[in-house]
């Protein structure tokens, strides 16, 4: 095959052009690109990666509306909910331009000569982050612009000084092809090395792996299936030199209903749960799938809600085929678990149209089974009943890493929360409460990562600023003269608004 | 077996009381221990933390002379050394007691809500640093005191709030029994639970592979030899659940002397090489294992003086049979390698004991070969005499990753070092100039890390205050109430003297 499609989502259809598919060859020369163009661009000022940044920004927008009638097509999302996503990716965009202006990323930290100290004198040392290298990104087919070409592993790690090679996901080519122009467009206005950006096409799993084990690939952002992840990540691993992987692989995200707000609004907590299951077909990593409740008062009106918003949950587009068959493989088989109820189902749709559904079990079948907390992509969630805080407790225990814990919660159970949350900070990398897991805010806090199986290193966030910390790494400078010194590292640099961490003590 | 002994660097012969050797149910044990007491010891204060660690370094000054005197039977190592290293070794303790206190190692970060924000409001989003739990250190034969049971690994881990679980070194066991029964002093004393710290003794690998797999254990810091550390990597990404090891593996820390300097001080360079080489028997990760020169002025009388004083070098008594074992299979096996001349070797000795060995070889010939850019662990080093400055770059480029790299020069070598400078970036962890690379000094600008296989991850540092990065992770918090807010991202808690990104902008 040396060609391959844009399928339409909706219809099944092949459409547009055909795109080349790419192979070890297109890779090499890519990574050779990416590599060669390192230094140079590594070497600009925060100034200009900054614009650099943000002029990816205005030519993502100046694509207009062919890129949302484009990600339309190949996604199946509405027009609203991909407008959105693109001034998401933008914002990210400039969210980094304004830290690598910041200079905080550069970590800088100066410890002056103290020639007179005995028994030894101490060297002048100074230490910055420096970039890693090229960086290879799989774009993640849930949210085809800000998780994509230009999403966030791009933005941060073209943001941290590293060269990126993006695999494009091949379920919307076009619109990843669009995105990478944009990309191509903004190199090339800023002056930049064409090795800065790479942009690899094809269906294929080799395609991936190849990019992977390029030795010029100095780390991996991923975002998708947990097979998928695991073996990119076993094949980083088994590189001569090996790299880190950052893939965001799965997760339920568990949800406590705790007594007293479930007595308080059990209701309308059920409604609001129906809402953030349902959204985009439940195709969001931080989907509701699991959720917790202590018997009692108010758990039947939630799940008499819950029921009824799922049950009148229109049949929704998937973003492709596979993902929709998967989803209905995922959810027959929960249904077919010892112990597993089928509450609630919503429309089922036909083609690949996904229809929500909503099970219950108890914590007993819960714990017995693993199937039932294994990730189900799509509007699947379970609902499971505990008998009393020590069983939930139980059950938040046995749980793999996760995304998000949420807490839905009134002042009274608030020493029921407190116990939990010892348990919630060593499983999940974002605790939030009386809200819904699903919208992920792109800013300085977030941390969207957690444990494994949720990331494959809990060390870093793939959304929010700190997501460019992933691809630095430190270098120290001992007596090393003024002239080659780093520009920031030298005392005249003093003022420039980065923080230095002069002595131990943090400096503005 | 359930018993061994420590042995006598010197002599050879078996010394002292018998030692357990722990097997897989005392792993078990250690680690379910740690993890039990992880939550109570992460949540007491960085007051407490901090006395906690100040502690450690008085209980190991309160063990005495005894210290000294078994280390040096154990190890071979001078009393003048061993003296040096227990005071490093409390200074770290002591530097990151004030780590800890200074409060930046949480990293917080506060994102307000924004209520009235259009189209949505942002929620209220605050991160902080946790410990990531329980973590191994395999402590280090070369660094009985420092690198080891209470050594920089452990002092990190302890530093974040992670209990930790060390495998003692079965060459010094009496060294690493001492220095642990000093931390169980302290954890008492400070009322800690006694899981906070745990050690297990015995020579074999199987130990060390059961406490990397233990499921209760989420990081791993390592100290030692390229085989061991890869094993155990291998391990760590065959787990389940995979976890992070930041091993130190190998590193012949390329010392450049460019041609300015050659012509000024050649001879005073060759006479200060000898002396950083044969050092300790040249027991340094950070020993000057390959020279770096172009032909010219100043190449010759180099050459001479190193000769010299690595003809003068005594003998020294080596670290283990085994190490001096592998020393003189590894001198052997460079003396026979084409292209490879042997310039100087030092009184070889007897026994344990090693001698220093110089060789020289041309760039075409280490290009050639990769194994002339092997790391031999003692007094061993090789120089690689370059045509020009083309063929300088050509063997750095082609080396591997390193723990340091080194620059001799004058104000007119600036102009090549700073064309190398680019290539050294991407392959080490620390630059100097005009130094030996073998002190170390622990600060906050330190970097002892580097490219693979300088050390297994890149984006940390196993010395210096920065080294408790590794053992931490974010966590978000989303509209958590005061009273749920873990206490320094609380409004009150402002003031404290941590720093805080509020809203992007960096506040002290």
């Amino acid at each position: 095959m040396t060609q391959f499609h844009s399928i339409n989502a909706v219809t099944g259809e092949p459409q547009g052009e055909p795109f080349a598919v790419h192979g070890p060859a297109d890779v090499a020369a890519l990574c050779a690109a990416a590599d060669e163009a390192f230094d140079a661009y590594r070497a600009i000022s925060n100034e200009a990666r900054a614009t650099f940044l943000e002029t990816i920004a205005d030519e993502i927008l100046a694509l207009g509306d062919d890129l949302i009638v484009a990600a339309m097509s190949e996604s199946g999302l509405p027009r609203a909910r991909l407008e959105g996503e693109r001034g998401r990716t933008m914002g990210q965009l400039r969210l980094f331009a304004s830290v690598v202006r910041a200079g905080a990323w550069q970590g800088i930290r100066i410890d002056p000569a103290l020639p007179d100290r005995a028994p030894l004198p101490r060297p002048d040392l100074r230490l910055r982050m420096i970039p890693v290298g090229p960086v290879a990104v799989f774009g993640a087919s849930n949210f085809p612009l800000a998780f994509s070409t230009a999403g966030g592993d791009t933005a941060s790690a073209l943001a941290a000084g590293c060269p990126v090679v993006v695999k494009g996901h091949p379920a919307h080519p076009i619109t990843g092809g669009l995105v990478a122009s944009a990309i191509a467009k903004a190199v090339a206005a800023c002056g930049l090395p064409a090795g800065v950006f790479g942009h690899l096409t094809g269906p294929s799993n080799e395609l991936g792996a190849a990019l992977v084990q390029d030795p010029r690939i100095t780390a991996v952002g991923f975002t998708g299936s947990r097979a998928g992840g695991l073996a990119l990540a076993a094949l980083a691993a088994a590189r001569p030199v090996p790299v880190p992987v950052y893939a965001e692989l799965s997760a339920i995200n568990p949800v406590l209903l705790l007594p007293e707000a479930l007595k308080a609004r059990g209701a309308a907590l059920g409604t609001g749960f129906a809402g953030s299951l349902t959204m985009g077909a439940g195709q969001f990593c931080t989907n509701p799938g699991l959720l917790l409740a202590i018997e009692g008062e108010g758990l039947d009106a939630f799940v008499e809600a819950a029921k009824a918003g799922v049950a009148a949950a229109p049949a929704q587009t998937m973003l492709t085929k596979g993902i929709c068959e998967a989803y209905r493989k995922g959810t027959a088989l929960l249904a077919e678990q010892e112990g597993v109820e089928v509450l609630a189902a919503g429309e089922s749709g036909e083609g690949s149209q996904g229809g929500a559904v909503f099970f219950q079990t108890t914590a007993a079948a819960f714990l017995a089974n693993p199937n039932l907390g294994h990730e189900v992509f799509g509007a699947s969630s379970i609902l499971v009943r505990c008998a009393d805080a020590a069983e939930l407790a139980a059950v938040l225990k046995g749980l793999e890493g996760q995304l998000t814990a949420t807490l839905h919660m009134d002042d009274a159970d608030e020493a029921l929360a407190a116990s939990v949350l010892p348990i919630l900070e060593r499983k999940v990398g974002r605790i939030l409460a009386n809200g819904w897991p699903t919208g992920v805010e792109v800013c300085h806090a977030m941390v969207h990562g957690g444990p494994f199986p949720a990331t494959t290193d809990p060390r870093g966030t793939s959304v929010g600023s700190m997501a460019i910390d992933r691809f630095l790494r430190p270098v120290c400078y001992q007596n090393l003269s003024d002239n080659l010194l780093p520009a920031a590292l030298r005392d005249s640099a003093r003022g420039d608004g980065a923080p230095r961490l002069i002595d131990g003590v943090l400096t503005l």
